[in-house]
């Protein structure tokens, strides 16, 4: 990459332009673009949250995450990431839905993803519930086939039905796994623990396949050597990340729909994301998280660094 | 009434057999009905905010509603009226709504008050956002014919679509008025405001008859002149009284989804209520509370005392 | 008094010598004081809450009621009072209670209390719960005799049991009226209102020749011309002001144990308070504040600043 | 205006396009402008707090009243104001302040604010703690000569000092007047009141000639008698309107730095600034709201709203 | 067990015929029942905050953890318990107390116990702060004989007096051991921590015969080595599970109140629990959750889902 | 030390004396001294936030954190630490700043620090932002010479400039350094981490000769090693421990002006400071508790607590 090239990538606008409590919070301060053309990656909202089951609020997700993210400065001090040295990114805004209707909010999010995805621009969302991973997994596979996924959650999210209901967010990785969106031999569940309807409920996703890690499993220790097993379970296959912010303890971040104890904490987080550096990653999401019940505000800077280490492991990123 | 049949009436669970801290939190700590077989009057929760177009929250209007009504006592101090003497009463639960599709949770909602409503009873209800009262209404015309109203409310509700959708927490009283359950020149809404989408947003209402009264109208004054006026409108017509929270002021009422600045004070909410004595009141409701928003507790607070007063001016309610 | 005497009087700290946000939370950031004596009138908290029916946290308000004080200035601008150029004040800090022990605590109290009238200084005492009043009156009627009162409040506070306790936070003027510590004719009550065990409760007042004004009797108008008539009814006697802050509106006053909607405003509170001037206030408390519930610290602020104007209307104040 | 022209001006993003917990969150999702330049009235912010005496926080102000602004729809209910079909609105973002050095940020912002107003524009300021009035206020001058002003307030802002300090958020007026910035005769404070360093404090403003209203002067009464009276005696000078939100009484706006109870209902605050349509309004702010303590999210929603209500009566809005 | 029986055993209501947000809030949402005959297990709760020494409000600890208890499922998908298949369970409301009165409240819970007990039941204690394992050891003790103890806490709770008072919720370990409630050979205190009035406080317990586990020795590392050595302690006598919340880090369970830095994570808290499998557990207690200081929520969920944890201990438990 | 002199020693005030929610908040309820004469040991408060870069607030962290100290009991239970048993304790009160000005501000807490420090009294200072670290750097180098430190935060705060500005929370050890205050190779930074300007920021520290531990390199293990590997290194020169609360996950310590992901644990928290037994620590600083984002009050606590622990390493405690 040349300097020249260089000058014309966004860049957050910095604090010393700005102080960090002012201005327009978007996504790291970002520009706002209007469309994906010409975007390597691209942060994007999905403001619904009429697919939870038991606490709503995550409609206010993305602009709430928006707000933590101004903290944020460009260099990843950890990982040496630079991904603004690099990559042309963008905040897209939100993706519009029907706040009255899930099923034409999916419809709607689908489209918005075929755009988006078709630009050639991969994606990292910000939820809003985790029914939106349905959509986006349909836009993702039209372009890159079947995909392998690193899915951190609480919950397996493969329910058949919820209330009757196909479409909820219990139920997206089902829908997914049913129209053949995902290599659920290249998939990995971490996380999955709590209270079910069955007490071999995660089993059924064991039999498709899919690697399942309990939050058991996890507890006290580091995620690093797992992850070098995810790696190699994933290979070269393009890979979705999907990460529940309720994969995480409340302790980490409160401020979500269905919280479950027990759950990872933010170091294991950060494993998760950093050890997936250099792979195929297509997209990914930062779902649930729901602002009315963050009181501390943790929440929503969780899921800001997140979406941001995100970004970090993105192909093409340089180290330095 | 004999003092045989008082004894059997239900009635609050008193502060001297359990501190008001303690036990399960029905309405008032009255006893828990299956059906509304034999009640004169229930409370009933439809606990749903699918309907709502800014913050979310209201399902969990009816449980918070019932949490802090825990601290009412039977006898109302200023009107010195005893619904308990006289009318049995019960908290019938919540109705079930189907979270991820508004248009089912609305005919379950009206399957629900078919029920309530047939076995004779009028129904309280804690909502829930007001998408509500459209099903409520169908089910209470079926048997007491077109309905008189007494419509609290920072907005009109009458929105023809939103989103380009019929059902929505904005458009009840339009759908209402289409279907003609309700008898316009005997209805009046009361404390609307705010900003909208075409200056004139409120003279549709009063092109069908309908008297509104804007927020401005009430400021800084008692309304009970007003009420007199309400009253001889109705006349001896069943009314339905229709408040939502977010009629009055922010001050008085936080905690719900689409707030609007200079409201009614809480002392016309109550002097509407009590304005409404004498009538033949079939049914009202209560709507909007949306606890996370409610960080003070007094939202739900105010919810809980204005459902009492609603008791308090239904029919048979002696005064002591 | 000559100015000899001005400079040795105890002043606020002010916001030059130290921000407002530093220092020791003294009330009004006053000198503290080991005992009473040489003051003419004292602040001093009474940290309880096991008095109280629902709600707990009141005993917490002495604290936060003084962190909230530091705002306050020496010079009351609405009336002029100048109450540190005439009386020596100072802060007595906390009362020492039995958290364990109810009845043992109102002993201490008491205690606490005689040694403060008998060093001939007049308290405003911060709470606690409603319970501290009956200890507080009589050590205050062993030196005045006794005492006519004002008490605004939301309830009566005169049942003779509560769980079949004489000593509750809703039973402290039944017990004074028994022990003749109170001039009922020369007593009024303010802003009762809400539920009761009978719809007559507030008649048994009215039985002891309390004048009693009812809430609704206040709404949305001044109190000046009702203050005119206390003084009257008050006359020469020594006087007591009670302050329950749940007497406020929730609206004006949230943070409290047993709130009540339909309360009085703000202003009414600063009526009452500033229409006692020119009477013999021997002592005056502001109870009920609850800290865990005053999730905006306005309640403490009211608190604070209702202390503060009690100060002003203490005997022996300047106006300039 | 012709239909043509109607066209190209800017229109608040519309709740069917976008829902309204959706987008980026500039003032009312109104078109963000980079300059002023072809602007008729601007939205601006100015985040700081380090003028501040008590309380922080209101760097976050205007951050979060663009957050609440989301609500508001493009007409006025009340006025029947329609400021979009006739005036080129825009969001000019934040003015970049020094969070190290008050005084280099008053620099900063008159520069910001002599190339907005030499524009052309009329600048509605979005604070921010009342430092900000004063270079505002110069900027103003230089285009409009000196100025009548409206001042909402609860305190006075004419220290001379603050420890020692010549410039804080409690001084501007009295910098502003002495650099002949003001109108005195022209000039009216409205809801003064509290604690002072002297029981005269507001005598000094009266001996400049200004019109003092002290809240009390206010309480439970409408402002519209003495908005005729301020409006004769603007009459057609150019006037400033400063509102600080603690003006209010904190049961309306209680997240702000410096509350004083016993303050202007919101009601009155609308009576205020709808009084003002008419005048020569070459700018307005509304200052000191602060997010921190803004628990109920209710102190920026009304700031919103009164920023919006400040639009509508900007010369050239045309009412329907 | 036939599977006729299975159909007679209470089951929590589930999710698909109510959503979560919505019904009564029971405990798990199981039947509520008015005494404990027929029950294996009951959930109980006693709600008293009145033996607090600094911060009260565990008064509506029963109230909030069955509100956040509603997520729960039937089945524990870590180690797949499934109580509801053989035990019949219920929610057995709270015990009344006396609110006034710290003695008489230990009397009315021990009598409320000894029937409790009595009739079988083991009952899992919802607090309420830690005074009231007192009674309830007495009425356990009764039945079964000495206990062995689990005592999860960050103090531990063996002072001899408090403010003079034996009874108080730092004493009832000393007064059971005075009374020989407890076999101390076979009790374990886990997580003991902070500052105390002497150096060496926790040397008492140890000279009773308790092993003490203080709060350093669990950091940073798993806790299921441990409850080996727990499990071989206790062998075959009864065991009850006493659990203060604050046995916990701040940062996994805030809501409490006298808070202790440095405490056990929520891993170990479930290690511990989830370690008491197999043994004689004839009781359990969850204690001290202070709803008014759970902002987050997160303490009463913990306190839900730990108390579900004790459900699947408790002998007869079938695990799939 | 004679039991005579230990009488003489100041000594908290205790529960059973006073109620720990009851008497004036100082810290650890120690008595307040107006000189460090005297005193082996102060508490003293520095309430300023102008130096922040985000959210400010931390001028009320003195305030707050004395509020939470009062539940601190005088001895460690960990360590067996006895302060109160040979050292001579204080509160000192807070440090007067200048709001408006933070350079002056910096000039009057070297002048204060001066004054204490040349009295042999080693400060615990509770902050307040991190730029006050300078001015009390600058004070014990006077006295001390050339300082060792250890440094807690998730910044490394060596920046030159923040906005043009030469002082502010983000550059007090660049400017000790430029100084010649600090003995780099005895220096060592702990928990550094997050996003940066450049990817190589804490390169420059390095270069400098301090020893940086990124928190990466902490996660999920004990510190006690590192400790060791410390003191080695600062060997018998004169320590300072310059805490950051952010050093702090934000699980641990929310309430803080600029949050970072993946910080220490509490644990490692204590690990540290009690790491530093032997030392000579000259003095130590808790920063960057901001009450107003401290919505759990867990922050505060948390810093009290290390506070404590910051006087229980002081040279010349005892352990019994």
């Amino acid at each position: 990459m040349s300097s020249e090239r260089q000058r014309e990538l966004n860049q957050p606008l910095g604090g010393n332009a700005m102080p960090r409590f002012g201005g327009i919070a978007t996504m790291m301060r970002l520009p706002q673009a209007q469309t994906a053309a010409g975007l390597d990656v691209c942060f994007v909202g999905v403001p619904l949250d009429i697919g939870t089951s038991n606490r709503s609020g995550a409609r206010f997700g993305p602009r709430q995450i928006r707000c933590e993210s101004v903290l944020l400065r460009p260099y990843n001090l950890a990982t040496r990431a630079a991904p603004f040295d690099s990559l042309q990114v963008a905040d897209l805004g939100d993706v519009a839905t029907n706040p009255y209707d899930l099923k034409d909010s999916v419809r709607m999010i689908e489209e918005a993803y075929d755009e988006i995805v078709g630009a050639g621009c991969r994606p990292i969302t910000l939820g809003g519930d985790h029914t939106i991973a349905w959509p986006i997994l349909r836009a993702l596979k039209k372009r890159h086939g079947p995909l392998a996924v690193v899915h951190v959650d609480a919950h397996a999210d493969v329910n058949d039905t919820m209330n009757g209901e196909k479409i909820a967010h219990g139920t997206p990785f089902r829908r997914a796994i049913e129209e053949g969106l995902l290599q659920c031999d290249r998939m990995t569940q971490i996380g999955l623990r709590g209270t079910g309807y069955h007490a071999d409920d995660f089993d059924w996703c064991r039999r498709q396949g899919i690697t399942v890690v309990q939050a058991e499993a996890c507890w006290i220790r580091s995620l690093v050597p797992l992850m070098a097993e995810v790696r190699a379970r994933v290979g070269d296959a393009p890979v979705y990340l999907s990460f529940d912010i309720d994969g995480l303890d409340p302790a980490f971040a409160p401020g979500t729909g269905t919280p479950e104890i027990g759950g990872l904490s933010v170091y294991q987080g950060l494993e998760i994301i950093r050890g997936m550096r250099g792979l195929n990653v297509v997209g990914a999401d930062l779902v649930e998280v729901s602002p009315p019940y963050d009181t501390t505000g943790t929440t929503a800077l969780v899921g800001a660094n997140l979406a941001y280490e995100m970004l970090c492991v993105m192909p093409g990123v340089q180290f330095r």
